[in-house]
């Protein structure tokens, strides 16, 4: 299986890229295909080409973090997204990883992937595994940031799809994010929402509050992009707090406790799910719906992040996660809301 | 001065609330009028009643945490939700501290107190002090799930009057949360906010991310009810599961570590901001816009938060918002937003 990861995207862009995919490689067993500056990435990348593990495309551009996306993708052919797209539409490569500009890797998906057949929506999916044994598909990430009921119940359905074939749970539990559990909680968009979800073949289990999220409830959580979006990167910023926190008490503490005391702090800052609200640490969110197998990996991630990104990805291409979409939609022809009753 | 307490209200009464309302009767000097069942208050205040420290409202009925709020305000008028809402209004006392149903102290409050001239939305104004150092308003907290740009603005000069007055900052920044921080990205919401509190007379410092909420960027940030709910409810959540891990490491570490290390396990749990991830410890929201001080307490509160509600209801009274509010209306003439360029 070959897998394209862009190597120009991203904040440690590209040395820590470069690592991931050169342990993902050997890890996996996946072919690699590096897109950047090709010089560059002779360089740091060495033997392992001659290897034969790792190989590279070239990509003169590189799309900043902060570009605007659909200039950007417009006005850049050759930027490392716009290429490593390319190379999924041209079916040289089964998966495309990137921690670049959200916004623009979404958009040259959008433009030169196209969307599934029966899709009105992609969305972004996050794995959202801080309590490892509780793990959550979270959608939609950022993509949509105004929705219609019936957005939010085509989300339902595609985060069924990937927790089926990409977790293999049976029947996932979907839950809707709102500001209460009763079904008389909610805003206009929810409340509609509720109903259509309720009236769908999906294992729906109501709303579900903000608390809740990570206490394993529910397999989906459905919620606009724009409120998904400010609720994940909510959680990265209590993580980055806590995180800090438990630093400067290790800095105080050097002199003030013994050497079982510091070990014991050291073991509070590996435990899993201090580790896991490290988003260096992360792996990657899947673009659902649109024709091909693209990861987004966070802007943060390091070689272990990027690492377990490609790992995602070779899930996604093996389970055929595009295939499961669009036979989805056309097989059980319950993928579009089911009407009102009575309507 | 006189607050009266809901001692039927919130997942510890009456115990915790009588204990904190004593406590702050001792501490700030206040006289608490509890505001529940008389017979069983009798019993838990005792020798603080015959000390003149406490009275007591009768008030038979108790409104539930699930109860629907009109329903129940309309339904329940002897409850200690609606009875202390009227003490605030016949001036019996200066203010209603209650850590009961969110959703009928507001509406108890809307019916009975009414409005502040020249205020179209109250709304819920939450004081998020996890990092101590850099305590911020967030509002709305939860009143207005489904809102219009000209109600963010609002929010906006209410929480820049209460930032003003009761935390003393001569000019607040106001962030407005979005889902990036340039002035494209948010919903059609939050993009057309962004343009009248641009004009606005506002310390308007721009959009803010969810990862921002904690780091100090802001004294104000201003959202829609819905996502303020989800937002507040999420990080919540999060200090469950993180104080969950820590007691989990308690345990398992009593005999893998030494005590020492056991010290050190108990300063992480007393440490500032660990506390102030847990609510029982929290202190309260101001209801703002409504003609009365009202304090929404947490539904976990226990006596430690009951008591740093009170002492935010005394500053309320003190700073004499309710005026400050009308009067920055009438005043300025620019509570209401300043209409488009050339409009």
């Amino acid at each position: 299986m070959k897998i394209a990861v862009d190597a120009s995207g991203g904040e440690y862009a590209p040395h820590e890229i470069v690592k991931g995919a050169i342990k993902a490689s050997q890890e996996y067993g996946v072919e690699i295909i590096l897109v950047g500056n090709r010089s560059m990435l002779h360089v740091q990348a060495g033997r392992h080409l001659k290897k034969g593990e790792i190989s590279i495309v070239d990509a003169k551009e590189t799309i900043g973090m902060h570009e605007s996306p659909v200039k950007a993708v417009r006005s850049k052919p050759n930027s490392s997204i716009v290429v490593g797209i390319n190379l999924v539409k041209s079916n040289a490569v089964s998966a495309f990883v990137s921690a670049g500009n959200t916004g623009a890797i979404v958009t040259a998906a959008f433009f030169n992937l196209g969307k599934i057949k029966g899709v009105e929506r992609p969305a972004l999916c996050s794995l959202v595994d801080i309590v490892p044994s509780d793990p959550v598909l979270f959608l939609d990430a950022g993509v949509n940031v105004d929705c219609r009921p019936n957005h939010l119940v085509e989300f339902a359905h595609l985060g069924t799809i990937y927790s089926q074939h990409v977790l293999g749970i049976d029947s996932p539990r979907v839950g809707l994010l709102s500001n209460g559990e009763e079904k008389t909680k909610g805003n206009r968009l929810t409340k509609e929402t509720y109903g259509m979800l309720k009236r769908s073949n999906l294992n729906f289990i109501g709303n579900m509050e903000g608390q809740d999220i990570l206490k394993g409830i529910a397999d989906v959580i459905v919620t606009d992009g724009f409120t998904g979006n400010i609720v994940l990167k909510t959680i990265e910023g209590l993580g980055d707090t806590f995180l800090f926190s438990l630093r400067q008490l290790g800095h105080l503490s050097s002199a003030a406790y013994n050497v079982r005391a510091r070990a014991l702090l050291r073991d509070i800052s590996l435990s899993s799910w201090v580790r896991k609200m490290d988003y260096r640490e992360h792996g990657g969110a899947c673009l659902l719906g649109v024709n091909g197998n693209v990861i987004i990996a966070h802007g943060r991630s390091q070689a272990k992040a990027i690492k377990n990104a490609i790992g995602l990805a070779k899930k996604t291409v093996e389970r055929n996660m595009t295939k499961a979409i669009s036979e989805y939609e056309r097989g059980e022809g319950n993928f579009k809301p089911t009407p009102p009753e009575g309507g």
